[in-house]
């Protein structure tokens, strides 16, 4: 079996780089270990950047998004009693970011990628990456039993942060950054009216919370809890009662509760793998990189390495430039290290860290600031709707 | 003996304090428990923000520092082998600093308030503040060997964070807020042209380091370095040496070296009392507050309190407005916490706290985005020139 790049992972990165290729004329083969049905089955973010909306735009898989994902021009930030509003739009010279859940971009891109009869191959076992410091590299696989090599000119890992790719990497060809922070996030899914028609992030003495939704019917709650906690100690009425808390008093007067549809707890790690390329393997998304979720960042930042493989592959293949295959670690690293530092920074001031006075003083002082300055909010704005991404040429 | 407003401590805050007032005809006494010349032997920061200058004129204390201070309309930051400028007026729409040692501020204070006639006790020993809850406090204080009571209206504590003003309030009518920081500065003087006409800020692997000045022919020059070091263990020599290493190329190069008139190791800490008003003793500066030296805050968030209490006092006397009193920990507070913020932050993303790998990226990235983004740059440059004053009213 051989393609031009094996494209290992098929969640939303593998999926869009995939269908990207694809329509450059670029033959792409796609192997994920799971089923589509687990694949749909991750909740995940959902708040994309526009440089995320014109990527996928450009895949041809935005016809649902652009139909059904709203459009939100601000959000707000509510911390010491007061509510403060950070105008995306207004700070930015005009830029938004749509929501749209993960699970539904990467539906759209499963059936962009079905329509165009692109070959993906799902549950495939044992995937193995050969020779990706050669010039012709090999990724086996084990499907229905049989074991198969598929040959190709470059690997895309895209499998994510527990994936084989970055494990197949020799140890002494990677530094990795860590930071592990001391508490999670229990989300809820209910289908119920969002609180507010924009995002809240709260700093409270409770700890954080976060109202999002995924549309008019169906709303996305956390809030920070211990790491220990289990999911089966936080009945739904716990959860509402300290959501509540959390919230400023108008939010928590109008929120309208109802039964969970999904409950969970998730850690908050940031991590970040340099470099990048290793050969002809090249990582993608959480493959390399991993950020609390406080900002949004994490599917934004996979479509960033996305966009940047994927013209710098088209550029390979098109023009013969291959000197821009090994700008790719150096093209992704600046912006994700920004991206990074923006996730460190919203959860450092918006999480209860410790008990120390010094500590949370500085945070609203943070808070108080930066949501107090042109400049300040300014930096936030820009670094939610997402930095530009960086040049290729 | 009777006045209407005792100061406590005759550094720069009490000193502009009392000129101000006695300009208004409000009657002050200042005691001091050193002498004068021990007072100007302290060597301090050297950078006036505009409202401090601003209150210096206010004081007619200005006319030797308008003719030999040096107006800085920008400072450069250094890491990662890159110097970038941040360029105070124009990302303020004109707003610059004045350099000019504490030391000058505080001999020209000095000398106009000698001009004036007004009354100065140094060398006062055993001061106490007493029944400053009541509405006639006093002071007493033995003077060559007589105690003396001083009568008064009102205690401006300017007697700095070791001082006795803060240590007289009852212990629970007081919270304090603290952060000691895990190295020091070992600073010298020289008598030797500076590198640049402008500051470096220096965030290097070795440490920290700044490239300031007092004059053309005067420098100052400081290393991060452990908090257990003596200052004896430094020679000109090694310092020198230490001080390249952490500069870019092209300052290393240039710096021109000579002997040492002045080296000495100074601790960094951020500390902050709430309230600042306890009855009729009102604190100022230091003695209700710390910033570490990074980003040139202490004597400036000093000459805003001192700007705020003259206000409060001249409209109480003046227009009978004894309510404002009562706001003096508010107008302050809000201010300070904002410049703590700014002082921690740059103490944070210049000095090396730790081997841990991802910490040092995050400072990279930190000072990367801040410095590429106009918003960023703009967050540096409004909090270094100083934030507003709060309006009073």
């Amino acid at each position: 079996m051989k393609t031009q790049v094996a494209i290992i992972g098929a969640g939303p990165s593998g999926l869009l780089l995939s269908q990207l290729l694809h329509l450059q004329g670029i033959d792409t083969v796609l192997l994920e270990a799971k089923s589509p049905d687990y694949v749909l089955g991750r909740i995940r973010a959902g708040v994309l950047e526009q440089g995320t909306v014109e990527l996928i735009r450009e895949a041809k898989a935005n016809e649902r998004m652009d139909r059904i994902g709203h459009v939100h021009d601000g959000f707000s930030l509510s911390f010491n009693g007061k509510q403060e509003r950070i105008d995306l739009k207004g700070l930015t010279g005009g830029k938004t970011v749509m929501v749209y859940g993960q699970t539904e971009v990467t539906r759209d891109l499963m059936n962009a990628r079905a329509a165009e009869g692109a070959v993906s191959i799902y549950e495939a076992k044992d995937v193995q990456l050969h020779d990706f410091y050669s010039d012709k590299p090999r990724v086996t696989f084990v499907k229905d039993g049989e074991t198969i090599e598929l040959e190709c000119d470059y690997i895309a890992g895209c499998d994510g942060f527990h994936g084989v790719s970055r494990q197949s990497v020799p140890k002494d060809a990677i530094k990795t950054f860590e930071r592990v922070y001391p508490f999670g996030w229990l989300g809820i899914l209910s289908e119920t009216p969002p609180v507010s028609h924009e995002l809240i992030y709260a700093n409270h003495e409770r700890g954080f919370a976060l109202c999002s939704m995924r549309s008019d019917v169906l709303s996305r709650y956390y809030v920070q809890c211990p790491i220990e906690d289990k999911v089966e100690s936080w009945s739904d009425e716990r959860f509402w009662d300290e959501l509540k808390a959390r919230l400023p008093d108008d939010a928590a007067a109008s929120l309208v509760t109802g039964p969970s549809i999904e409950k969970s707890i998730a850690p908050l790690r940031s991590f970040v793998a340099e470099p990048m390329k290793f050969g002809r393997l090249f990582l993608v998304g959480d493959a390399a990189h991993i950020v609390p979720p406080t900002g949004a960042k994490g599917l934004n930042l996979a479509a960033s390495d996305v966009h940047n493989l994927y013209h710098v592959l088209r550029k390979a293949y098109h023009d013969g430039r291959t000197d821009l295959l090994d700008q790719y670690s150096e093209l992704c690293l600046r912006r994700i290290w920004k991206a990074e530092r923006f996730s460190w920074w919203m959860t450092s001031v918006l999480h209860k860290f410790s008990d120390d006075a010094f500590t949370q003083r500085i945070q609203l002082a943070e808070l108080d600031y930066y949501t107090s300055s042109v400049a300040g909010r300014t930096t936030i704005a820009e670094n939610y709707v997402g930095l530009p991404y960086e040049r290729i040429e």
